[in-house]
């Protein structure tokens, strides 16, 4: 609304009706995969302790994307009633114990911690996400955005199904949408560490993406036992940590591909509408199930 | 999940799926009643620029409840692998120019910044809110919640009705609830600065809240033409800054007086549910319409 340029917005965007009603078709339809197969929809914290984010590595593997929270010290901030500061320096802000995450799922892996599974689980959330970058760029590269995950937990061979059904799924709705999409394996820092993993990863990629001009706006990632071990979370059954995978959609992302090519939002919505319904009766999510 | 208590968990809680279930229940009434008087539904971003609260005088009036957000000074954090920090020292943070929202509206005047409006709008939003407290309890304290606003900006009638006509519909809805609900005038640290304001707000007050065993779950908010001059918000038609009003939903709350009276999550949702159809033909909103 006011004359301020993307890169002045610093990667924060207010999104118009039309694009707010688009982001939400979206999310519904990609939730809507979740529920089919037993995810259950569940509302994450909004910050995470900074404590629990360094047990995943986050600090080691991303600090660059990392974003605090911290409240004011008010006996050390200038307090000259009407002074209308623009930034606080570092000295008079608090400690910071708490984090932005910068993915939707680390709060389903925490919420889980120590917990001792019945059987395959899977949750679906909406996370507001945060990763600072070195630049901005419309609704592609953003500072907040939103993201859509289906997070599975349980056997290996459980978590390696959500994906292959989630992977087949995507594939069918981007070629019902007319996307030029291709799925490509794609490296992340986590589990690149030691010997061992990285060996693996060679052998079998842990992350595919799902790309649009070059633009990822989706990933299929499993983690093996990773967050499993880290987290405590483990089977009852077998006592052994999870396996977990998970699939996630950047919605903004796919706002930005999808408005150049119908034209205006509500188009968008349209053709989202209509791919959703073609793809829904094929069987890929339909036939699975986690609880 | 895991065994810590609500004070470890800093105010931050996780939302069950029926918890989640009842929030969006919740939430869809009210941005229906939203929608139903016009209001279009957007999304704001989730941080918003320090100078831009300051502006609001947010830092001056809300201080304690701050929360700003910035990132790593990569240059000066401990770096050591598998250092695994609890907290990061304000010293290693970067200088905090984004501040995270106390409330939703904020970002809808801040979005409408230097407009014209060519007559009333109405806008309404669902936002993530973050205020720092002295303690945190269960779902009515909280340091990050849901706050769904319907928000009126045009004449000074069109936002006086906003409230009137808001303030019916939550009287009603909490009857057919069975809550026992009361309106009281509550005063707000914004406008209460300089004498002509506190002399106003003694003579008409500008914040009346509906309160449930003493908790806030819902407020209705007139802000007289304070941030239509701030922001520089104007009638097209007359040149004067446009005169503001909101209605707000604390969501968690409503959650924690919901649940101990229906006794589980899905039968709040179907209370809510036949309490919302009871007032929707009640036409306190079907008469109105800002567009």
């Amino acid at each position: 609304m006011s004359a301020v340029t993307a890169q002045e917005r610093n990667g924060l965007e207010a999104l118009s009706p039309g694009a707010t009603a688009l982001l939400r078709t979206l999310d519904a339809t990609f939730e809507g995969w979740g529920t089919a197969t037993g995810a259950a929809p569940m509302i994450m914290p909004p910050l995470l302790p900074v404590a629990s984010l360094a047990k995943l590595d986050f600090y080691d593997n991303f600090p660059h994307q990392a974003m605090l929270a911290c409240a004011l010290d008010l006996d050390r901030r200038d307090a000259t009633p009407g002074a209308r500061p623009s930034v606080f320096a570092p000295g008079v802000l608090e400690p910071a114990a708490l984090g932005l995450p910068s993915a939707a799922c680390f709060a389903v892996y925490l919420y889980h911690e120590g917990a001792r599974l019945a059987g395959d689980t899977a949750v679906t959330v909406l996370g507001r996400c945060f990763r600072r970058e070195e630049f901005y760029e419309g609704l592609s590269r953003l500072l907040g955005f939103h993201m859509r995950e289906v997070v599975a937990l349980g056997s290996r061979e459980f978590a390696q199904a959500h994906l292959d059904r989630f992977a087949e799924r995507i594939a069918a709705f981007g070629a019902a949408l007319g996307l030029p999409m291709r799925k490509e394996a794609a490296s992340d820092p986590f589990y690149d560490r030691g010997g061992q993993r990285a060996l693996l990863q060679r052998l079998s990629p842990v992350k595919y993406e799902f790309l649009v001009d070059d633009l990822a706006i989706a990933s299929v990632n499993v983690h093996r036992n990773f967050f499993g071990e880290r987290c405590d979370i483990r089977l009852d059954a077998t006592g052994e940590p999870v396996f977990t995978s998970c699939v996630a959609f950047g919605l903004e992302r796919w706002l930005s591909v999808l408005l150049p090519r119908h034209g205006t939002w509500e188009a968008a919505v349209e053709a989202v509408l209509r791919a959703a319904g073609e793809v829904a009766g094929t069987g890929a999510i339909a036939d699975g199930g986690s609880r």
